[in-house]
């Protein structure tokens, strides 16, 4: 984690977000060695790049002179210049360079660094004017153990809150629905009624069930590739918008997990861009063939399809349909199968209204 | 007309429009036997498909569990079910069957159904909360007799408010200016002042003329195709939306009427999509060379050109230039020309403030 | 100047604009002989023709009738015709030929008319409610005398505020490091704190520096094409949005002005169409192989690139990011390079709201 300039940051908008909290800002893979990348998360451009020993540093996309985006600007070692008139700032956004008049340094002359943490194949980003609390990036280890052709990663933009997104994987019901033979639940789903175990920053389901076959996915490197096999879903949401998703099917003795399953590690994890645009993205590990690169690319860009194109659709259009009103004001009927996603937005609520009254 | 299931419609916006009146959802042709179509109507998504039996229904393109839209859903026989979550509706809107837990029906679980007319080659839907009163459909059954060749209906769509497209018809003197030799008026319609009358809830007005020749789609059909002919224009407006407009040419003796005359009985019907944008139908029968299909044809295609070409841009561009203002309140300089559309911009108003006020 | 009727402009918006101004409305060769041109000034559309003498004369785009554009009309001489139900107004905006009904003319049928002076190649508009005062346009003489292969024009259309525009021009340290080879200034111009004096209307700022070589657009005119050459910049902007720019560089003796450098007498001049978006047009006559149309044609073809492909993107991106909040609410850290667009931000203001309380 870098240490931060602090800068009182006039300019920026009032948040209807979680702010003391650790959000996805991009993978690893997508920030290259030199690029100056930049994203708008939570409502606020940010600028994020990689110093030359590699480490990540981001910052507010605005230059405070004249508001020039500095992501059009120039890379010169640690530190980046503003195209415009050339303040340069170093990584931990104090001006160190003023080409203007005799080279005075204005003192205001400070862009609003965010702290980050590079973990588990993502770089995340703090936002909150309070200082970092590390504790509250979940632990999600399991994606960095094990060889690297077992694991992948996605990003998708979604036109939708992302809540709406939230809301999806928390119902694991929809798959019985929605999704087509690659995760097919064969109507096994809907009828479950999850567990749900409420914790004071995070909410779990759990399914089991039974399939026949097993999950295409999976159905393959079961002993009898066509018969019934036990299945399970273990979600849990963390703050502020991360779901790690175990998943796994076995044929015969031995537990639902995955220890003894054929099964996958999973995150789902998203960030407002703003009230209706989001960005969204799937991690998974899976703890068979892991060695097998081939497999690796061709799995992760089919369910990267399933989400696009089978859940895509339909959360943004129900963002369409329901414009900016609040959830619960539409008078949504809610049933067994909704109380895992309800939860959740009751205590996401709950823990915002908690950080704006303190 | 079929019944509908009494919903509370909490999160149907308020309505700037007449409520209690049936307004055209769509052409007959448009809705397929086995389709979920859609259209936005006055502000609302609204679903409409047809029974086995062919009978057309609606409801609102809403789901009332998470709010995606129906038509993204399925049809099983008569009923359709969500594609989301698969809860099941009749057409009347009634759950009928939920797959989630034990596959109780929540109580809540209807979706707010409209009633429809199918009639004139068109089905007509009232998405007021009072009962339907099917004698507010006006009566337009010549659109129904007669060969099936003599009529025709087309449909447009509009980057305007409705109420722009009535005046557009409602003042047929922009014939004279606007249109090409396909209905050109040439001239002599401008200097006549039409005789109005006021209905209760309808606005009549009539013109008679002479020109030389008579209007291209007629002169071909007179006794000598080069002389002159009398004509008459006569067109009512009828709440919310409808325009009949009846035009005829004769020489020589005979009533200037549809019973003597070359001509047509039209309808122009509009039904406002938003408050700047409109659906806006043509239907047309004519009294003469009814069976010749490809006469048909030709003729609805190029009187929808000169719709689209010719009266489409003025339209549209003058909604830019009003955008959302009213129309009285910009002071428009009115002439012996504006009277009927005048009249009945007020008649339609009075009509709104009187249904607000009850 | 052409005089204009008086009509009481009920459903012009309020602007945020200086009102009492000559305003750019068009190049002169922008307006053809026979053409209704029409554009967007200060939040209103604008009609503009040139009579049958060439004069040009501006209205309101919009009939008073029914409020189609005018534009869409049909000239009949010096006069302009309505598409819609073709009324008839003369070049001041004054209605002269109904057709409807007797034909009588409606009193109010006026549309507002604008005065225009043309001068220095362009077609300058008054748009407040004041009688016009000609000693409010700055005098720009030079633009007119000499060869006309020495003068050159172009026009420009930027998605941002007027002021961000003049902003970039008033603080012309950006060069050294936003412009290529062209005009680049080799990172002599930003150490130099340039001379500013204000005026009643007015901010003037020179800077005076030497470089190696000369200026690209000036070095191959010097005695020593590689040799270091004296150069200034003396830049005046002039109410409402006009900054007059003198360049030119030198080698041996003589004074730094157009007179002895080989130099250039240009003119920025910007007016808004809304409060994010602006026309922008820039204008260059040069002192050196005058007669050259060829170089001329070339040389107004790599000024525009620049300003479009350079200064443009930052521009259009700063824009976003401010939206529109006002400039000095985001407490701009201000430099020395910063005196004469701050000055001419503070004047502008300063004039804005006197009109205002006046």
């Amino acid at each position: 984690m870098n240490s931060h300039v602090s800068v009182k940051d006039e300019a920026r908008p009032a948040s209807p977000f979680l702010q003391r909290a650790w959000y996805a800002a991009a993978l690893s893979s997508e920030v290259g060695p030199t690029e100056l990348f930049h994203r708008k998360l939570l409502n606020v451009n940010v600028l994020i790049y990689r110093k030359q020993d590699g480490t990540p540093v981001a910052m507010r996309d605005r230059c405070p002179h004249r508001f020039a985006p500095m992501h059009l600007g120039k890379r010169q070692g640690d530190e980046v210049s503003c195209l415009y008139h050339a303040l340069r700032f170093n990584s931990e956004g104090q001006c160190v360079h003023n080409p203007h008049g005799s080279g005075a340094i204005p003192k205001a002359a400070k862009i609003r660094a965010y702290p980050l943490i590079e973990k588990y194949g993502y770089i995340w980003i703090w936002m909150a004017d309070e200082d970092p609390d590390p504790s509250l990036l979940p632990d999600y280890t399991p994606l960095e153990e094990g060889h690297p052709n077992g694991v992948a990663h996605t990003y998708m933009y979604m036109n939708a809150n992302y809540e709406l997104i939230i809301d999806n994987v928390m119902d694991l019901s929809h798959i019985d629905h929605v999704h087509g033979e690659i995760i097919t639940t064969r109507g096994q789903l809907s009828p479950v009624v999850p567990k749900v175990i409420e914790g004071e920053r995070s909410i779990n389901a759990r399914w089991e069930w039974k399939q026949t076959p097993a999950m295409h996915i999976f159905s393959k490197f079961m002993p009898d590739t066509e018969a019934e096999a036990r299945q399970f879903f273990d979600i849990t949401w963390r703050q502020p918008a991360n779901i790690q998703l175990s998943v796994g099917a076995i044929q015969g003795t031995g537990n639902l997990d995955l220890k003894d399953c054929v099964g996958q590690y999973d995150l789902h994890t998203t960030t407002p861009e703003t009230e209706t645009t989001t960005h969204y993205w799937f991690s998974t590990r899976r703890n068979h063939i892991v060695e097998d690169g081939e497999f690796n690319a061709f799995k992760i860009k089919a369910m990267h399809e399933a989400f696009v194109t089978e859940d895509g659709p339909i959360i943004e259009e129900t963002q369409k349909e329901m414009g900016t009103s609040d959830f619960f004001s539409l008078n949504p009927v809610l049933m067994s199968n909704d109380v895992a996603p309800v939860k959740v937005r009751r205590l996401l609520h709950k823990l915002i209204e908690a950080e704006r009254g303190a």
